[in-house]
């Protein structure tokens, strides 16, 4: 899987914009391989074309079969997709374990199954499965979109490839601020507070000065804020006109 | 977050379908407060309606504005979502990043924001935010569908919450079967091989039953299916009638 992308392979599908949305989200996320056993709708309709967005040469490249077993001969590992967990012997995993199973496994070749909209698949073609991806849902509104189920599986899928970094700071043109220059500032800051008697006692100064430093020291500044705070400063305490 | 679940805030939202497929993602994934900001479609439009299924409800109960910042008074923090990363000093988060950090903070009131279809939110709108979330995605194909990234976000807040199990065994009635029934099993099939002279050498027996072995052993296998291999074994191995 992490050579190959796992292949998509939609059971039955009866929703046009379905095929449609399934195409752009696998666009989205770098999957390019979609089956379709036994559609209820044709690719071409407008609805589908509609959703599909700018994925629409994903959705007229895909391929057609008139079973499971033809639609998975290449695969080594199916994975079938239900929101409902039925009676039946069967590994279950989320998302997130199966696509670390399938990038743990780099000699598999892997499909994920999606069943009819109104039934789901059906318990033969989950008993063709290796394993169950189960997505946890509200138990009182279970029904997932097969749209909506898929961009799940491939967003996880694309996660794991990519590795994305967790949060980081995006400054544009500017750079974190070096210490010094939020001293500067700081400093300033202090200056002006001191000539205009901000602190009213002088006894009250070292906390309210501490709570304030506070707030400018966890700003992850850049060097152009810092500047910009200076420029604020001192067209704020600039002696008014008579 | 982990006591109020984030509220959704859709700007100028252009499709009317887009309403539906967020209104059903909400309730999928137990979000429940919606909010509408100078929206462009109508909530009772039947393509709203369609998508939205068994959500009609959520959708109805969505509340108006006519300016971001109406919409978000209540709240202490809101994050903008972008497929794109602008020229601008920001704190860009992941969707498990930012729901990490909502669940450490409960006393956070969040509003997860989401912009106009073509356009995506301004900068402006961007401006007010605390942060921004970023869903990786192909570069060369990276416009989300609306709905497909609002149901990223509340699946991971959804994970959060819940913290499924990420594997298991779905073993219906039965239970996973006791060592000594495995062996019991494997005694049966060794016997029944050694009768049938199915090691064809003695010497080779000791590496072929220890291969038959790993296959049995590495199967998860419960009562019920021990029973069954071993009613298939009996079978199999059954005088031939003359």
């Amino acid at each position: 899987m992490s050579s190959q992308p796992p292949v998509i392979i939609l059971v039955e599908t009866q929703l046009a914009e379905n095929l449609g949305s399934v195409a752009r989200a696998m666009a989205n996320f770098g999957l390019i391989d979609l089956r379709l056993v036994n559609p209820k709708v044709d690719i071409n309709d407008p609805k589908a074309v509609a959703m599909a967005v700018g994925a629409v040469d994903l959705l007229r490249k895909a391929t057609f079969f008139s079973s499971l077993s033809e639609a998975t001969a290449d695969l080594t590992h199916i994975f079938g997709t239900t929101a409902i967990i039925r009676q039946m012997v069967k590994q279950c995993y989320t998302p997130n374990a199966c696509v670390s199973l399938c990038f743990q496994n780099p000699m598999w070749r892997v499909g994920l199954l999606f069943g009819p909209e109104r039934t789901g698949l059906s318990n033969e073609d989950l008993s063709l499965c290796y394993g169950v991806v189960h997505i946890a849902v509200e138990p009182d509104f279970s029904s997932l979109n097969l749209g909506q189920a898929l961009v799940i599986l491939a967003y996880e899928y694309y996660l794991k490839k990519t590795s994305p970094k967790e949060q980081f700071l995006q400054i544009g043109e500017t750079m974190p601020a070096p210490l010094e220059q939020v001293q500067y500032f700081l400093s300033n800051l202090e200056h002006k507070l001191d000539q205009t008697h901000f602190w009213r006692a002088d006894y009250k100064k070292p906390i309210m000065w501490r709570n304030l430093r506070n707030i400018f020291t966890r700003m992850d500044l850049t060097e152009q804020e810092v500047r910009t705070l200076n420029g604020v400063l001192d067209v704020l305490s600039r002696k008014k006109e008579p």
